[in-house]
């Protein structure tokens, strides 16, 4: 199997540094190549614009979308993105390791959902969800939060841990046919004890040893709502 | 009034273009002070970490948390964020003007809540929600999508566009004291014809004349509920 770890924390010697040697240890150890994204490291660029191609087809006014699009055909889009790109084809297993910051990723990953995972190469009109390009890959978010679990109960003040992770796990992960596995999430690390972030780490080391046979999140696609839209008789979203 | 549009869009003839253009326009009509922070084209960094702080504290190890803090404390944060905390203080109210990308907003904006609206600025442990450091103050989320209205149903693809939204309108706005007003929403824009996106923009227009009156979402706050992080009993979450 091949691993892809796309990591953004700024400190090596952070707690997600060690979350994500951890799970690099553990894959490398069970036979999985390994490869790893630094997104701080490699000073990765996270804002999508004219520096995505390396020409541009109209340099008067920039359509992202459309200059994008003719750059993927072309095989002249930025550097950066085919890098990440080809990383992404090799994998069979992504982890995305990070910070919770605003119940959502840090910039510079978000950069690498809008960079990288565009139309053209993760998705299209007709390939999305069930058929999505990206699909027979799997994905696992790592998370760190700042806040306990009792704040992301269903009724708690940050609202379901899951709602709060919808928009990552359905409408990126998912929305490029990739199956996303139930999250790893560390809460509240920053005012954590040792004992305490040792027992995440044993808990994440045991989970990546029987990563292979985890059941992904059964998350409903477009096949399961009709023309308006809504739900197709039968079909319910299922509780996790 | 005193209004700061953040912008974020790469492309100044775009429709979030033309819908900045709409506010700045109408605000400075009814006699508001506008000013704009245009975030692609002051090519604001949006990646918290390092450069956040003009002098570190520990050159070895870097806390985020800490050495912003501390810097706060000194007078030695980055200039940029300096300079958008002193506008945020300056406002009144806050347009935030961008396209759905990832259901979220682009990367730049991200990055501007993850180094502008830091502990110690915008909130604190004990000043956060209704007692927020930037409480007193409005905002509104200014919003054009790829997908239409009917994806976002309570039952659609996409879920509740409120849900989708609940991580920045409450997580993030509300969090810092804010009061928030129900989003500008422009559907669809991408393939609206030219009818379509001129009702958009007098859609926006009428709203803006009449934004001084308009009630706040009236999200709930940590009052509401008890230590172990449920809903006090009376207390519902108020249906939009």
């Amino acid at each position: 199997v091949n691993t892809l770890i796309v990591y953004a924390h700024p400190e090596p010697t952070s707690f997600n540094g060690a979350m994500k040697d951890v799970a690099f240890n553990v894959l490398t150890q069970n036979g999985h190549q390994v490869r790893v994204s630094d997104l701080y490291a490699m000073d990765f660029n996270p804002v999508a614009g004219p520096r995505d191609v390396q020409r541009r087809v109209d340099t008067k006014r920039f359509d992202l979308l459309s200059e994008r699009a003719e750059a993927f055909r072309q095989g002249t889009l930025a550097d950066d993105i085919v890098a990440e790109q080809e990383k992404v084809l090799w994998a069979d297993f992504l982890i995305f390791q990070f910070p919770m910051w605003w119940w959502s990723v840090p910039a510079i990953l978000k950069g690498w959902f809008d960079r990288v995972l565009m139309s053209g190469f993760a998705y299209s009109d007709s390939e999305w969800y069930d058929t999505g390009k990206l699909k027979g890959k799997r994905a696992i978010l790592s998370i760190t939060t700042g806040a306990g679990r009792r704040r992301f109960a269903p009724q708690g003040l940050y609202g379901d841990m899951d709602e709060r992770l919808y928009s990552l796990q359905h409408g990126t992960l998912r929305y490029t046919g990739l199956d996303v596995l139930p999250p790893m999430i560390a809460w509240a690390v920053e005012g954590a004890d040792e004992a305490t972030r040792a027992a995440f780490l044993d808990q994440y080391r045991e989970r990546l040893h029987t990563i292979d046979s985890v059941p992904s999140i059964p998350f409903l696609g477009p096949a399961d709502y009709d023309d308006r839209g809504r739900l197709k008789p039968g079909r319910a979203i299922v509780e996790l």
